[in-house]
């Protein structure tokens, strides 16, 4: 891993445009963005940082980006696990409660970067809760970028996936999130508990009756290491057809995310961030809690990065 | 499958002596009892259901029992997996509220069983909460047995394990059960998880206070989805030895089976049954809950089939 510095090499201009890089852990998106942020051109790739070979990141980044000749000295700003310790640089977590400015002045900067470009990555967060530390990367620019678009300061963002992160922001910063594996424990249940056996291969669409039975017991349960017996017993005494217990194990996993917030007690605005096929399922279950949420996409991401590359141009 | 009834072929005596078998998805025991119950020898073997072949359960079992040549008629009960539809006949789940004389009169009889022995398999249990089955297996003589070793008509029976099972005793019967996912739930995070990334290979010695540590971060996270986390955030900032994370784990997986419990409201005895190692992890984070807990070793399960077969003996 190169040495990194947290000023950039120079003074920061936006006004040729710039790139935005969302490189996670399986995949790496990165996007043309004008100098108001909009998008010119977008490209995926399973390129995330797993994949990349020791040394690589040059090389990889490069062949990313190269398809846009960009000028010596563009902005390149990545978030995501690329600034972990398995990553390209390491940009160490800024500690909450953390805004905008404070994310923007942890930018680790890529020394001597390919093509004269000023690639900077975006530090992740931490905050610690009676001595337990919790850890995200780039859920931070997401979160920067659905305040941006909502025009909120205050709220509760849910950004669901293999780690779920529930962020609640407080007159413009970060103050706190917790961490739920649900998309990891779904897999895991999935394909290598006992419940496995009777689950059918293929995911198929949601069932939406069966989710939402899964999300209630979730709540009755108490717990998911009892609730994710259910869908075996219902499948023994054939309560649930094979081909419902994937949206059932669903709605008890995300009903167990639920089921552990203080929904009830809250006020604060909730607002999902995430693709549809997941935030849908976050919302019916919501409302099974008498809860409601608003959605944003994967747009927050660039929003976001655009938002902390004006913060750099004119910190 | 063979099929089977509930009627013992002819009279059945123990005067001479019975054989009682625990068999279990991956293992097999048998013992040699005499008249009064009391084990006159015992075997283990890995024949458990899953190992054996398509109709080869008369053969499995005529070898287990063999080394005691034993007489045409003399009384073998079996309890455990071997009476699931996988198994060698089913013995259909009996249901809550159970006595001891409800299991018995539902014993299923092998029909022309090996040397012309009497094979009767005990059935599991099955209760039902709000819609919802649970079953069980094995742990019903389990239960049985501590009732008789401790002469008590009523408690909460812990049995920790792949699935641990909580049973309710009340006035002699077992009113009700719940199924905790507990043990395969460990084996998932610790093998297939992100979390396994950090976890030595070797289990180690149990350390206490790591094992505490998670059984009290349990109890705050308020679910596993999110306590798991810390396993990593913790080996992440250094803040937990490596070595300590498997016991650590261990703690968050059993704090989330008491955090489930309403172990304050409650007044009834509660009983641990189990092998030691395992017992005594309970025993730990029970009184990091402020409850206490008598413990039993495996010696419940030849009781309970002992207990049982007396009562064929004079219904």
């Amino acid at each position: 891993m190169a040495s990194a510095g947290h000023q950039p090499p120079s003074a920061v201009s936006v006004a040729g445009g710039f790139v935005a890089l969302d490189w996670g852990t399986t995949s790496l998106r990165a996007a043309r963005l004008d100098a108001q942020g909009r998008v010119l051109d977008e490209h995926h790739s399973d390129d995330g940082i797993l994949q990349v070979p020791f040394g690589g990141f040059p090389q990889v980044f490069a062949a990313a980006v190269d398809r846009w000749q960009l000028p010596p000295g563009t902005l390149c700003l990545a978030s995501g696990m690329v600034g972990s310790r398995q990553g390209w640089i390491e940009a160490p977590y800024c500690p909450c409660p953390a805004d905008f400015r404070a994310v923007a002045g942890r930018i680790a900067w890529v020394p001597d970067a390919p093509g004269g470009l000023r690639v900077g990555i975006v530090p992740g967060l931490c905050t610690e809760e009676r001595d337990v530390p919790d850890v995200l990367r780039g859920e931070e620019v997401q979160v920067f970028g659905a305040l941006d678009l909502l025009g909120l300061h205050e709220g509760v963002f849910v950004l669901p996936g293999t780690h779920s992160k529930w962020v609640r922001v407080s007159q413009g910063r970060i103050a706190t999130f917790a961490t739920f594996m649900s998309g990891e424990v779904y897999a895991l249940l999935r394909r290598h508990s006992i419940l496995g056996r009777t689950l059918p291969a293929d995911e198929g669409p949601l069932d939406e009756p069966a989710f939402l039975r899964g999300v209630r017991h979730a709540r009755e349960a108490g717990s998911l290491l009892h609730g994710a017996f259910s869908a075996r017993t219902l499948a023994l005494f054939a309560r649930l057809p094979d081909a419902a217990l994937p949206s059932y194990l669903s709605g008890l996993v995300i009903g167990e995310e639920l089921r552990a917030q203080p929904l009830q007690q809250r006020s604060a605005k909730l607002v999902l961030v995430g693709a549809h096929a997941l935030t849908r399922r976050y919302q019916l279950a919501l409302t099974a809690y008498g809860a409601q949420a608003s959605t944003l996409g994967d747009e927050a991401t660039w929003r976001g990065l655009a938002a902390l590359a004006h913060t750099l141009e004119s910190p």
